[in-house]
């Protein structure tokens, strides 16, 4: 029997999230059952859409709050160590959401896929990119935001894990792309390494809404939005006509544990004739391979880039999560335990 | 030359509109130019929408806000009576945007389109489920709301003359329909003449959600809003997986000059992977004729009913159309300038 390294939700934010809401356990790895197989997790990922299930009776029923006292729910790439489900044998790498741990217990569920992995794309990718990130970016901003040639595409949180790649698959289809950041030094980034056409820092003093005008004298056709409240509410009013909004996440907004923020622009929908529009990469989970035959495509051609900040150690996963949510990285976050 | 008796917009108002706010005028008709014709017009349409024009600095800018001293914009219902215009030659029927006004000088441009009237069809129908109000129902279901029998539909405003119209169709297409509106007798009415399944009064003590969740235990399908404010973003806590939103209007927030209260819950699009759109029934112009035959058909099979509110004599308007927007009414209101 092998001990089990976990980080739990010791305690509920009321607040902004630190690391004084977990702790590190040590516990007892239970036996496999029927059905079931253990994944020795090599890395997490860290999104910050899990932030929300932290707040007590979130108020989305879409998941339940996280127990308390339980280890971090969390998206994880593994591999199989042992198994008692002839689906997932030993040796396979599989990726799905199980929590902050060493090894998980899983059974198929959970998301749980199995990940053909390529010699020439290193592992951690499939956590990227070619993982919940990029599928993301993929699906919200072909599915869900109909992108074509020519669109002028605004993204916020575009320094973020799906942001970084929302802008490079838009530059990819043909079309202008416009990242929002909250610091200079990542606008620069933005222009430089991911190459979006233009960087807005939304903290600069000329205003949010000034630059974007600035930037899509003609409005925007695609919002794809992480960010919610005031930011989503902001680009609202200027949008051009048959706009989509892509709805992705509301990092803004999960510290509050009210109602979120009020966005006042929703008539500008309807003026514009435009959209808002919900999504989840986790129900196209028939098309991953597609999506990421186009993905590894574009890393392979040198098209796009797959940004990450990799952290060792388990026991710094708390403190790189709260990190990211306070905006401290440059592209997708991970935790790595186990080279 | 004749005199032409118009309804003016006097003055802005900054919070509820008045009477006061009109004044009525009578002005020389001028002399047509080239490519102009004379339109007598019969009945003026009544349609909620224009309000927030009369506003100073209209929030949007798909229309700039209606000028002072000069006739209140509108749609109206006319014949033509004098023509320099080759495609419009007297006798004809005609449906476009004007103005509060016995006769208008139009150019075929702002909306104005020859209607074929049917002799068994009351001329007034045209701006009622056969004009405007239809085509919004109509296309706002059918396109935007992507409707299919078995869905779940909650309309606000449903006395009106859009939502009595929605309703009727929503039905037709084999949907369980609820009804928002304002009192138990509008109540009653959407029950027993328009059909409705059922119907919530939003000012009774349940409260609107409670009454929303009662009426669909599965969720709302498709919320066809009339409204905006409170009622939408209510009505954003009860949606089923994948549901459409179909923003019309905004009637609740008209009489505000500064910004619309806050929509608090569009978080929920993302877990419900659902869609909020706007649309204009203008933006549909090519398909009328399809409508108009489904629409019409429908009224001759004694399926859809067209309840109108008629107002008799050009100087009664301003009252009529304030009244309208408090929601006295029941059914499209029109004002009829000539028999």
């Amino acid at each position: 029997m092998t001990n089990n390294q976990q980080i739990l939700l010791s305690s509920r934010p009321t607040d902004s999230l630190g690391p004084e809401h977990f702790t590190l356990a040590e516990r007892p790895l239970p036996a496999l059952e029927n059905g079931q197989f253990l994944v020795e997790n090599l890395y997490l990922s860290l999104d910050a859409g899990f932030r929300q299930w932290m707040n007590e009776g979130a108020s989305d029923n879409y998941l339940t709050a996280m127990p308390l006292d339980q280890a971090v729910q969390s998206i994880v790439l593994g591999r199989v160590v042992e198994s008692r489900n002839p689906a997932f044998t030993p040796g396979m790498t599989v990726m799905g959401r199980t929590a902050w741990e060493q090894y998980s217990i899983a059974d198929g569920t959970d998301l749980m896929t199995v990940i053909e992995t390529a010699a020439d794309i290193p592992l951690h990718e499939y956590l990227c990119a070619l993982g919940p990130s990029g599928m993301t970016a993929y699906f919200g901003l072909i599915d869900i935001g109909q992108v074509k040639a020519g669109d002028n595409v605004l993204v916020s949180a575009a320094a973020g894990g799906v942001g970084s790649v929302v802008g490079q698959i838009a530059r990819i289809k043909g079309c202008r792309t416009v990242g929002i950041t909250s610091s200079d030094k990542k606008c620069a980034w933005l222009r430089e390494e991911l190459r979006y056409d233009a960087a807005i820092n939304h903290r600069a003093a000329e205003g949010l809404l000034a630059q974007i005008q600035r930037e899509f004298p003609t409005g925007i056709d695609i919002f794809f939005d992480n960010v919610g409240g005031e930011i989503l509410d902001t680009a609202m009013q200027h949008l051009a006509l048959k706009a989509r909004i892509v709805l992705c996440g509301a990092i803004s907004q999960y510290d509050k544990t009210g109602q979120h923020s009020g966005a006042h622009h929703l008539w500008e929908l309807i003026t514009k004739r435009a959209r808002a529009e919900g999504f989840m990469f986790s129900d196209y989970v028939e098309r991953y391979p597609a999506a990421m035959e186009d993905i590894s495509g574009w890393i392979r051609q040198g098209k796009l880039k797959s940004p990450a900040v990799i952290v060792d150690g388990i026991e710094n996963t708390a403190q790189a999560f709260c990190d990211m949510l306070t905006g401290h990285n440059m592209g997708k976050c991970l935790v790595r335990l186990s080279q």
